[in-house]
């Protein structure tokens, strides 16, 4: 897969650029970031101590009740290596104590819930050690919409959305991250023996190939299959990424002036700045 | 002021065929609305009601221990007047659960904690129900950025959204609000004796007249404070509708490729239907 391979030393560099830039022009250098044991969280956090140093750092691990413990034991792995400060936030009792009322609740839902309540843990650990969150989405699973809308997708910056699966696995290697995280399968952990490739119903590698094809390269849907792509794999792909659309935008306001927020009142994140 | 008044009649009907439009093109035309018992959600319940009907409604109230039991009564009145199902949720238990751990949290952590939570909750119900949820944060807000980032401002449209608090308090005297909804003083509720206008540091009337000139007629700043307005509150406007803009974006991608999420790749909200 020559298409997808990145050039990891200037990939680091532009991501180094980006995040000293963002975090340091709003006056909050410092970052938190979810630490699940993954891949994502992992390079993410790598990035972010190599730009910000170990103490302008926080990594947060939020098991809950059903998560795998090599998972933390992974991630409090990752932060010891990288001698950033971290904190354990068990998201049990909270989410417990909503499904009390709901008990026939589904899996998707608590793990929607979970994926929200995360995210509120860390926007409230940012504000209490004057922080940015950092996020750690990568471009497929954005592009899927294979996240919870306003859950992980919810963060102030994230380095890595422009990167598919792939190249967060190749970056990942040149910043050394441990070979326990690079070899396991990917996993949102929500339930026991959850992996992401086995809810998406293809393999990351053949996604990316197809996203690649039909956003960077910007091929029609015919193109891949006359160059031989499977049909059901580009047609999952396709609707995967339209359906989730929504999760990409912000929410629709109904225009009823000459100005509208997000329509014709636009600016950029730093236009205070 | 005269600027301000919008023609009620049309204004509602712009909302109907909107709300009609983006629930129905998704095929889930039912709405989950956070009923707080002020003035805007009383607003937006009523336009979903109108335009659904009450039994594709659901209120959905959403009390703290330090919320005042007024607004819970009176979100329980409009709720019945509309003939709408409704449930109330007391978010107490899983907040505090959090806040166990910090019991120093100050009142903005607590308040944004708080907004977040809500947040999750609508969106665990309008799964279960399948259904959108339909926010009620009005323009004056949106452009303060009187809001909770991921909270309150998170839901699927905003009828309310291009419209100013004035407005809105039109509208609502249109749609037969409650005469004691509609009296009392705008407060998010967080704590005893929080009211928007006393945290904000000026009134909606005021806001409202400087936003219309900055924003929908483009005055400079210099050119409201030589029609007259006063200088403090021009800035004061300005400054926090400069520092809010990162509400009103998404998270930022670091740009790698030549096709960014949120830059080169955009799609409307209904791309996919």
């Amino acid at each position: 897969m020559r298409e997808l391979e990145v050039n990891c030393e200037l990939v680091e560099r532009i991501i180094h650029g980006f995040l000293c830039d963002e975090l340091g022009k709003v006056g909050l250098p410092r970052a938190v970031v979810g630490l699940s044991g993954g891949l994502d969280s992992s390079v993410a956090m790598a990035l972010a101590v190599r730009v910000l140093g170990p103490e302008n750092c926080m990594a947060v691990m939020m098991p809950y009740r059903t998560s795998s413990p090599e998972s933390l034991a992974d991630a409090q792995l990752m932060a010891q290596r990288l001698g950033t400060e971290s904190m354990v936030i068990d998201i049990t009792p909270q989410v417990d104590a909503y499904f009390d009322r709901f008990p026939d609740a589904n899996e998707r839902r608590r793990g929607n819930k979970m994926a929200r309540e995360r995210m509120t843990v860390l926007y409230d650990l940012s504000e209490a050690w004057k922080a940015l969150v950092v996020g750690a989405s990568n471009k497929t699973e954005i592009l899927l919409g294979y996240t919870t809308l306003w859950g992980d997708m919810a963060c102030a910056v994230m380095p890595l959305g422009d990167l598919y699966k792939t190249q967060v696995r190749q970056l990942a290697r040149h910043l050394d991250i441990p070979e326990r995280i690079l070899a396991k399968p990917p996993s949102a952990d929500l339930w026991v023996g959850q992996t992401d490739e086995g809810e998406l119903g293809f393999t990351y590698a053949d996604a990316d190939r197809v996203l690649y094809r039909l956003v960077d390269l910007r091929w029609s849907r015919q193109r891949c299959l006359d160059e031989g792509f499977v049909e059901d794999l580009v047609d999952d792909v396709l609707e995967k990424m339209r359906r989730s659309q929504f999760k990409r935008c912000l929410p629709l306001i109904c225009k009823l002036s000459t100005r509208t927020v997000g329509r014709d009142f636009r600016y950029p994140r730093d236009w205070g700045y």
